[in-house]
């Protein structure tokens, strides 16, 4: 079956979970709404599949996943249901649940690793929240990123497993998560990281591991990925690294 | 099984959600930080429990519920396990995932509705961030507020099965969540919602199919209910009130 992924076309944003476990499961999909508009594409196709009144199960924003006819929204259940299907999660009940916990902490700190630069609204401009954003990076660098970095490395550790997966010794799409999340600190916070990574080796070795994962070398190498930038969830302003 | 439940004695927060599901359910358990400290409850049983290095997945935060041998974390988490055993989901792989998906478009929005009061951190006081509470809520009250409770309006009147049940014609933990946020919400802006909520009838009705759930009543007059108060996730200050 063909997967069909809606997610706004510039950012890498949520949208990047699904892709990055698309691409690790070698599935085959369609990044539709990049797709040029006379094949569908533009953002005014998202605008418009978002508002289509006729859907019974109609999604509040994307990353959407259209599979055959079910349409699934929300990271963190469209990666479960992708880690069920591909073989990105265990199969047992336990270790289901447990990827499916370190994906909605991962979710979590997206959330605010984004409101560092937008803690008054999205629909603001950075430039008009600067001094706010200031304020939350205070909090921000020195607590809440070693927080979230201590805990996932806490987690690392604790696997009697692996030392390099987040969940049992294969690859999940939690590994994915935390990869991804790594490379957005690393564009975003530059400073903040260069000084926490060496506390933090298994996160740094759990990195290392997914990138070299032949299908996610081969994405990062294809030039699909779009690269960071100051409209997407992790944005580098200078002014915000500790 | 007796269910634990871990969360902080004296809000209802996430916690509450859990608490809905269990009391819905008719099932057994114990809120154990709120149990006296000899027999285990009470703050620095639960920092105790966070902290604890012999788990081999250790939760980030609360709320936690054990259940035997499996420790669950993440509220959408949790929900989605009690749902399964305790019938508040449907069993089809769509209708699962669906209720998942709309449990994890609550959650998001309970982050803006705490994130109103809170802005820059939670860990610093509301009193110094009264003034960027107040712009925030000049995007929330206006935009953000009626966009979720018109998106749930919507999903209510598409559901082809009912227009008072989120999910198909029984009670699933989305409904019981969406009625916790209308319940909040009535707390925290009761002059907003005064305004909205004539014109989302059916998340009106919702809201009170599920007060009247025989239940969930019963829990309500039982004095077990926390009252809402200003350190939760809803706060009322009028001046956030539009």
């Amino acid at each position: 079956m063909r997967y069909e992924l809606y997610y706004w076309p510039t950012i890498q944003g949520r949208g990047e979970f699904i892709r990055l476990a698309l691409e690790e499961a070698g599935a085959d999909y369609v990044d539709v709404i990049r797709l040029p508009e006379k094949d569908g594409g533009g953002r005014q196709a998202m605008l418009d599949f978002l508002a289509d009144a006729s859907q019974e199960r109609p999604p509040f924003a994307p990353p959407i996943l259209k599979a055959g006819k079910l349409v699934l929204a929300q990271t963190p259940n469209i990666l479960m249901w992708l880690g069920e299907r591909h073989n990105l999660a265990p199969k047992s009940e336990a270790g289901k649940y447990w990827t499916n916990q370190l994906a909605l902490t991962i979710a979590d700190f997206l959330v605010e690793a984004h409101d560092v630069h937008h803690p008054l609204a999205k629909a603001f401009y950075y430039e008009d929240q600067k001094k706010e954003a200031r304020r939350r990076a205070t909090d921000f660098v020195p607590m809440r990123l070693p927080k979230f970095l201590g805990y996932m490395e806490r987690v690392l550790a604790a696997n009697p497993a692996s030392d390099r997966h987040l969940v049992g010794k294969r690859i999940s799409y939690a590994d994915l998560g935390l990869f991804q999340i790594v490379e957005g600190l690393r564009y975003a916070f530059p400073k903040a990281m260069a000084r926490l990574e060496p506390d933090h080796p298994n996160i740094v070795a759990l990195h290392a591991m997914v990138a070299a994962r032949p299908r996610i070398r081969a994405y990062a190498e294809s030039g699909r990925r779009i690269p960071f930038n100051e409209h997407g969830i992790f944005r580098y302003y200078k002014e915000l690294d500790g």
